[in-house]
Formats: C-alpha cells, structure tokens, sequence
C-alpha cells in the first residue's frame, strides 16, 4: 500500500508518504499559514505520489458528522483564513481517493494504539501539551466521536494551593488549557518553559494539573494506557510527577496492578516518539483505504 | 424470546422477566443481603422462567475483564460478604445459558441507548445519583470498560465557594461522590435531600458539583445525550440549574446546537424512569442471548 498522510497541526504542516506496517518512507514539513497556501502546498507534495488514500489529523474544532453539511471543514478556530475552511472538500477534489479524517490528538492516539505504546490495546487516552492541549480518545478499539469531538484540553480543574495565576483560556480563564498549556507556563513564570530549570517549582505546579485531569479521565474512562506527548511533555521530569501525583489522587481507589505496581508502564510518553501524529494520520489513511470511503471515513 | 434480567444494586435488588422489544412482563425486588440469601431468592426466581439468557448489571466494583481468573466477582466493594463474591459463576451454575454481565450503570446506559431517551444515537452518559454516584459509558455503540471500568462517581471536582462541607467520600474526601450523593447532603444539612425544601440554597451547590463533572465528560466524551437518574435527581429542581450551570460553565466553547438551542433535551432524566436499571439488564441478556456466549458476555 502506499499511503498519504498529513499532520495538520495549527503551527505546522507535515505531510509523508507510508505503508500498511507504519513506516514512513518520505515527508516533508511547512509552516501552516494560510489554507490556500499550505493545502497548495500539501496537494503539491502529494500530486505524484500515486497515493491509495490519504489520512488526515488536523487541528480543530473540526466537523467529523458526516451527515453534516460542513462534514470536513475546519470550523470556529480563531486561526486566520481557516474559519469554516472546507479542508476535506478542498483535497477530495484533487484526490479522488478515500480520506480519512479526524482530530490531531485522535489520529495520533490512532498511530499509538496501532503501532506505538498502545500496541494491542483496546483503549488509550492521547494528551498533547504544547500551544494548546487535545486528547484524543480511543476506547473499545474505537476513536471517540460524539457529539463533536473530544476536546479534553478545556475540562475543570482545581486549583493547586500555591498557584494564583489566572489562566488563559479564552472562554474559560483557569481550565486544564488555560493553567497549563504551554503559553499558560511562560504567562506565569515569565519566561519559556524550556528556559526553567528542572527542578523549578513550575513543574510541581504543572504536574499538578495534569495529573487531576488524567485522574478523572482514569476514573471516567478506565483507559488500559495514558500517553503523554507535545512540547511541554519533552520536560522528561514531569513523568514521575504526574504519575505519583495520579496514584495519590486515586488513593488506592481503581484497583488494578497497572496503576498500583507498573505506573511507569501506565502514563508513558508516546511509544512512536514525535511520529505519534504522522503515523496516526497514515492509519486513518490506512483505514479509510479498507473501508473504501472516498469521501472520508471515521475510524 | 423470553430473557431475565438482575438490577443488582447496592440496596436492592430486582429480578424480571423481558423480551427483545424491551417490555417487562413480571418483575420482583428484595433488599439485598448477604450474596448467598440474596442469590438464593434471584436463583429461586428464575428456577421456572426458562430464560434463554440472563443479563446483569451489578454494583461494583466487579470484574469484567474475560481473561481474568476472577471475572464475573463482585471485587472491593466494602458491602459485608460481598468482596471476591462470585456473582456470574453462582448464576452460571444453575443457568447453563448466556449471561451478560456489567455495571448497573453501563447497563442502565445500554438500556437507555436501546429503548430510552438516548435511543437511536451512538452514544450517552447515564448519571445515577443517590446512595453512591456512577456513570455509565456508551460511546461509538458500545458500552466502555478498558482496565477495570468507569468509576465517573469519583471524579474531582472544584469546590463550591459557599461550600465547606469537607466530604465523606472514604477514598477521596471530596470527589464527586463525596460531595454530591445522598449522604452526603443529608450529613452537609443534617436532613435527607427529601426533606429540603426546592428552593433550599443545598440545591444551587448540588447542581454546581454534578454539573461540574458533566462539564467535564461533555469535554473528555463528545457524547450526543447526558441522562440523570438516581434518587436524587427526583428533585426535579435540579434539572434546570444543572444546565444553566454545564452551559455557563462550557461558555459557548462546544459548538453544538444540542447544547446552545436544546440543552433541556440534551441533559434529561431517563426515559425509561425508575426501570432504566432493569430494562439495561435486559439489553444485557438479549446481546449475550444474540452472541451466544454461555460465560458471561460484554456488549
């Protein structure tokens, strides 16, 4: 097989080429500016490849209902040029191919449970944190659709004690996004987060929040594997934070060995390392060729 | 087809008699007791049914991975005989017929799903809220369980700010359920959720806890209905307060008009009412009867 793959994220474009067991043979990568320019600059990529299929994660809020009339499009971003931008549309008229499409952090949980740190899995959650924070939701061998789709970056969270910072979010203020994104780092300590030292008390504070919004998401979903992966998550010294402050969290309550004995094993970085998103684009590509939609699939 | 049904709840249980279009021909209830009184009645109950299988949705915590060599038992539960009790194999031993076998709240869900307000959409979250507080997970057409099975009840959440009560959750002080369950408002007013007048301040600050926690699944889940059951949702006051406060606190940021236009249809008391649980464990017996698995089956 010889699948396209496109990692649409909201700062940058990686598109590759790749087959049926997950490797990658090309890609290249582009700054996302505005659609016309960088969906020229994907189709180019992609216009002698003789692609089967093309897999798409993009950035969001994104319309996955098929029975929608704007199934495909890239709907309420603030990003410029990519309000209510038919994405789908766009690439199905110059590929008349099956596409496959769903969020950046669902094709990436996608890419984990098929190849990656969820190999043989029935469920895993995927964390990105970085800009901003999604998480992609596979359960019962399934990604995670509904109503519109997971966007577990903006749930409550409390407040860690010694952390007085407002928050960031637009809509919601002191939301998991808003306290501990990325730029919600560099808010409140003035500075990049790759410029804080590892043992600064940022990271206490930033595990803090991450692991109440794993601990909920462990008691609501009951997912047999969490990965951790974005910008921020590169900060390697956050790992045993967020695990002990989830196994205190929980308190003995979900009694299963994977959180008791091997939570090393449990909350891990991404198994496929920084390829999490392209591969799980390759595999919605991968799927959408076996299901033989050419006008986009859920997986 | 002739299926029976266990509803059994931390209280009481109840046994019935269904078909495959959900009616409910004969139904009784018994206070549960120890396992081996109380499945002696159950037992006792269907001894001349002829039921062509028999679906359970249990309280919990129980074991519902196949592979393990204690599946089908109720596990930690802190109820006196209860813990390491092998529900599915006592049933097994005198019913040599397809069992289904999960939580009473995935159960009710799958009920609700099947013949309830959630019926014809791929997905739902039951609530029930009263002695203790469970949801139920259905999404993408299938009920979730992954490493144990959801323990939603547990979630954290952010506390009110009139709120003190430091709660009685033994695990978690101030989770959800510590908050929010029966008991936990009758030990924060010193008399039972009944007794309170609807217009008692007790019920701004219930719908605020278990509003919160829908807030959150709405933005970790996507699902397409949110239904409250339970015997405190039969203050039917709540229902408005706990939308205006999950639409307040989503602030416009999922983008669906099923939230922003029809929210009194998107979060509702069950449709089936009071048989939610039964009628779910019937849905359980008619998959396991259609899959044909005589050891217990998961839909």
């Amino acid at each position: 097989m010889r699948i396209g793959a496109i990692e649409a994220g909201g700062t940058k474009f990686v598109c590759g080429i790749g087959d049926e067991l997950g490797t990658i043979a090309d890609h290249i990568s582009f700054p996302t500016e505005h659609p016309e320019v960088t969906l020229s600059r994907a189709i180019s990529y992609f216009k002698d490849k003789q692609v089967e299929a093309i897999g798409i994660g993009s950035f969001g809020p994104i319309d996955l209902r098929p029975e929608s009339p704007t199934y495909g499009y890239v709907t309420t971003t603030p990003k410029a040029g990519w309000q209510n931008f038919d994405f789908l549309g766009t690439l199905r008229r110059e590929f008349p191919v099956p596409l496959g499409w769903d969020t950046d952090v669902n094709a990436a949980a996608l890419g984990e449970a098929t190849w990656g740190a969820a190999k043989g899995l029935n469920s895993c959650l995927y964390y990105t944190v970085g800009t901003g924070i999604g998480i992609g939701v596979y359960l019962e061998g399934r990604l995670v659709h509904g109503l519109v789709h997971p966007e577990g970056g903006h749930v409550p969270v409390r407040r860690h004690l010694n952390d007085d910072f407002e928050g960031i979010c637009p809509y919601h203020s002191d939301c998991l996004e808003g306290m501990a994104a990325g730029p919600a780092l560099e808010a409140r300590w003035k500075m990049k987060g790759h410029e804080l030292s590892a043992d600064h008390p940022a990271w206490e504070i930033e595990a803090h929040y991450i692991a109440q919004s794993i601990t909920g998401a462990i008691l609501l979903n009951s997912p047999e594997k969490v990965i951790l992966g974005g910008g921020v998550m590169q900060q390697s010294q956050l790992f045993p934070l967020i695990r002990d402050a989830v196994r205190r969290n929980l308190n003995g309550y979900v009694n299963a060995e994977e959180i008791a004995d091997r939570i090393d094993e449990y909350i891990v970085p991404p198994g496929l390392g920084q390829k999490a998103g392209l591969s799980g684009a390759l595999a919605l590509g991968i799927a959408a060729a076996q299901s033989g939609l050419n006008s986009g699939s859920r997986c």
